[in-house]
């Protein structure tokens, strides 16, 4: 894409993005396929520099104010939101972006993913509250196109994808947030064959604003008659409007705003709790607000992962977009900031603070974390393109599988280190990055939010080895460990410091393997889960090994600064954070039971 | 103290303080001392009772309020603050506690700094905003009470000691920060000998504010034909307003308000941008600041570390009750939130979110790390005592050397630990923690301050490694390790756990003797230094893994749910924390200069 591209704050490194996804991934041989054969690294460029174009234009202007002056309800009891935020994505809708991943047949432009997320994290660096609204739009649409019948599709999808309608998913309760099992939503079938719900969804992002003429809930309720617990949650679209046959917006559904969150970051997106059919509204004269089933009955859990997943990679790559921004604005600063003198030599001149190694340091971890982390982001959309367009059928389930073992990596890993990032961009403005006047302290509060939501941590812990490394008898992680073991292998053909970091993947690769055989072991859950976020967390640091090899090997040969930095920040990552796995993977594999053997009356 | 404290939300635990005070430093031993000879355990227990009733009373219930509507200037130029900071401020001077640690000379209650620091904990947990006014005043005082003439501690002293005045530390100017060498502000000796400043100071905390009569300015700025650099630096006395000899008010000085700071938590505290000497004000009918010289000229920066020692443990013990008190909240909430089942029990009730592993480590990591840095924070307070009091002159020496080497890892691990526990508590919380309907995201935004005021976190690891372990030929690091070879010696008669966790102290007090020795070894002062900041966090995991063993002892043959707590905390320490330090020796050891050797244009 163009580097020449102006922007204060810097967003995004237009190179990286070059690199990452024409010098490492290769995505223009994606064009040889048939969904994409219309592309060309033309069109894939010309894409990338309209969305950075509309990062640096329209979103990144009002991304304070939106923090600032955040939602509010006016006497009528509708959200207001500075107007800024309508006219950002109104001018997104009008580009078509929205339908960019979407097929001909939504009239989508049919790109790959990977190029799609990596277009829409100019977004997110540029205003993470607003992009919301656009990235929950299309997640729902992607769970619709997939399950939804063709006139749900015709009604609800299309307007979606023309920036009309937005969209939201509806899961949480007040008393029921990581514990779908325990959900409460009540949906009573109706003999015209939709559904009437009642009940109250907490967190629900986009839930309520003026910004779209519509908005499209899916809501995860229970039908009468199903299963307790997960399997009897059947999925709703329930629309804050009805729609007419003829796709004229009718009558308030009975979606009723009961309050919006004030959270410390991520102001400017709306996040309500609603009241579902408690008669503030009465849609055909009656109460209960009008839901239309999803596929089949309990069957909403499955068909709601579909969206979960991708808007598990939807943040990662939101937390990656807040520390890269974080991390080119103290590089901005550094190189720009006036402090202090070269050790040991106290009557030069002050040199500007990138000069001290401690800057230096942070910096470098600033680096290995958002780059890491972005290029893991793509890597993940990449797979996303094999799914679902791989030649070979038996490279789609590869894909899906890897893909599965990697989402609460690529979800949570950014979630902790990007906000690390965002931290030390604080650090290095020093005092000022502590004020309001400078970017960084909002993009520190806006990520904070990345660890907890689509699942906190502890549950992506759970889900990495409670569920993922066991799946298919283990073929996951085996395949995992094959995509090292392949590249570990490339560097053995490389310079010296890459053969030395294949040999520590290769070594980190039979650690991983050991301590998942070894925990397991055990045959007690309790015990083999003890320490699963550890793992979550050791594990993480051992693919983002790979990531950053992976990266050296695409700069192997090449000369410049760009490829040094390449070079050096994965020196950085293999000598200052692969370490880090070591004493998490001697807890597991100790078995300690310093969580489990203690009473709450010791707190 | 009283133990049946209802506070909502909770502060800091009554129990662990009596455990630190009274079980474990034995305070009530100093009352053998002269000076503390007034006192018994009981006064010391009124003082703290007296303390935390004030705390829950009178600075908690505002302690949101100060963040939501922050100080503003008002058409007059003056600024304006919520009247409940100054009610609670007028209610702890109406006390005599900010003359708790002073003199009778003075007034002052003639309290132990362990006592006294341990008191203005609570207020600190309850209201970091408001606290700070009263902690600057009395640390202020405590250096003019040392360095100043009998004229200067009754016109200044005894007024700020009432809670008349109130006073600041101006080191900062725009365009120095950390580097206090080359700050600019001038000072033009005049012949009645008073000075007159000019200049500009940035980050004065209670730089301006209308809560005291008076604000009484301790700054630094060169007099003409001085050294450069830090040796030419003098220390004045700035007053808003000039004061009569019969100590009246009077007229105006030049120290005019150039702005206000607007920042990401803190927001209570007003923190200014000063101009001295810009003719706002005419004091005696000219231009220029009136200033009057603290001892001689050119000792400024010896003088103001006196204040800036004792503020750099008020900084760390600010940060641990930041922690300590959201450490207790996410108790709280995890003991009532009720959310998911016990591992396997899909068909029993949901339990108390407490009983899951994942929830229990946060706990034990918040526990260890707030009650660790409190710990070490009143030992740090103790060694105060002991160098004003002890009664052989070799332990003043002593205390003053162990308290020199100690203060960057008392002021930075809990900046870094007990933020960490911020941040635990929010998670804990889920979306809750992160909406501004709990406290702890406050907590979090005003913790996030401490890494960067008093000396930045790279500034610490300088001091620790470049100065304090080399002073006195390593004296002092020898004092640690011999402070820590005592306590392993002592838990060699303990019962099992507590022998191991002596082994374990034993090696790292090994590698700490062996890294320090083998970093300066080089000759290189540069590659030495490199990973300072490493060898902060390390040394300082290794302290805290001594005041664990230390608190483990004291609860040694002790039974009940407090003691087996400090037990399993310790226990948590030693498993999951202290095994950190490996990377860090082991990069130390390395001597990796991966932040040398680099270009900045490879960022």
């Amino acid at each position: 894409m163009k580097h020449n591209l102006k922007s204060d704050p810097p967003l995004l490194d237009p190179r990286d993005l070059d690199f990452l996804l024409y010098e490492w991934l290769e995505v223009q041989s994606l064009c040889t396929r048939e969904r994409y054969r219309e592309h060309s690294q033309e069109t894939f460029d010309a894409v990338l520099d309209l969305t950075a174009e509309l990062a640096v234009k329209r979103f990144a202007p009002h991304n304070k104010l939106g923090d600032t002056r955040e939602p509010s309800i006016d006497p009528s009891g509708a959200v207001i939101t500075v107007p800024e935020i309508k006219d950002a994505l109104d001018a997104l809708s009008a580009t078509g972006l929205l339908a960019g991943e979407f097929g001909a047949r939504l009239d989508g432009m049919q790109l790959p993913y990977v190029v799609s997320k990596a277009a829409f994290a100019w977004l997110q660096a540029a205003n993470i509250s607003t992009s919301a609204y656009a990235a929950l739009t299309i997640a729902n649409a992607h769970l619709l196109e997939t399950y939804g019948t063709e006139d749900q599709i015709d009604r609800w999808v299309r307007p979606m994808l023309a920036g009309r309608f937005f969209g939201t998913m509806c899961l949480s309760e007040p008393g029921a947030g990581s514990s779908l099992a325990d959900l409460t939503t009540r949906a009573i079938p109706h003999e015209d064959g939709t559904y009437r719900l009642t009940g109250s969804k907490m967190w629900i992002t986009g839930g309520d604003h003026e910004i779209s003429e519509n908005i499209v809930h899916l809501v995860l309720a229970r039908v009468p008659g199903g299963p307790a617990g997960v399997k009897g949650i059947s999925l709703f679209i329930v629309p804050k409007y009805l729609v007419g046959d003829d796709g004229t917006i009718g009558e308030r559904n009975d979606v009723a705003l009961a309050g919006l969150n004030h959270k410390m970051g991520n102001r400017g997106t709306t996040n309500a709790l609603l009241s579902l059919g408690d008669g503030t509204h009465r849609p055909d004269g009656r109460a209960g607000a009008v839901g239309y089933l999803v596929g089949r009955e309990n069957q909403g859990l499955t068909q709601m992962f579909h969206m979960m997943n991708e808007a598990r990679i939807g943040v990662g790559l939101a937390a990656t977009a807040l520390g890269y921004t974080a991390y080119l604005q103290s590089l901005d600063y550094a190189r720009t900031r006036i402090q202090g003198r070269a050790l040991g030599r106290p009557q030069e001149a002050p040199v500007p603070i990138i000069t001290h190694p401690d800057v230096r340091r942070m910096l470098l971890a600033q680096k290995s974390y958002v780059e890491g982390a972005l290029a893991l982001g793509l890597y993940c959309a990449r797979l996303l393109d094999e799914v679902d367009t791989a030649d070979d059928p038996a490279d789609r389930t590869r894909a899906e599988l890897l893909l599965e073992l990697l989402t609460p990596i690529t979800k949570s890993w950014p979630s902790q280190w990007a906000l690390e990032a965002n931290s030390l961009a604080i650090q290095i403005h020093g005092g000022y990055g502590y004020t309001r006047d400078y970017h960084v302290e909002q993009l520190y509060r806006d990520n904070r939010l990345n660890a907890i939501h689509e699942g906190t941590h502890a549950i992506h812990g759970l889900d990495l080895l409670g569920r993922k490394v066991l799946m298919a008898d283990g073929a996951a992680l085996r395949l995992l460990l094959e995509t090292f073991a392949a590249t570990s292998k490339r560097a053995t053909d490389a310079s010296a410091p890459l053969r030395q970091w294949g040999e520590r993947l290769h070594e980190s690769a039979q650690r991983v393997a050991a301590v998942t055989e070894h925990v397991w072991r055990s045959g007690d859950p309790e015990l083999a889960l003890a320490n699963a976020s550890a793992y979550l967390e050791a594990v993480g640091h051992c693919v983002l090994a790979w990531i950053w090899l992976e990266q050296a090997l695409a700069a192997e040969g090449k000369t410049g600064d760009f490829y040094d930095g390449k070079r050096h920040a994965a020196r950085y990552f293999f000598t200052y954070e692969l370490p880090k796995t070591d004493y998490q993977f001697d807890l597991l594999m100790s078995m300690d039971r310093t969580t489990l053997d203690l009473s709450e009356n010791w707190f």
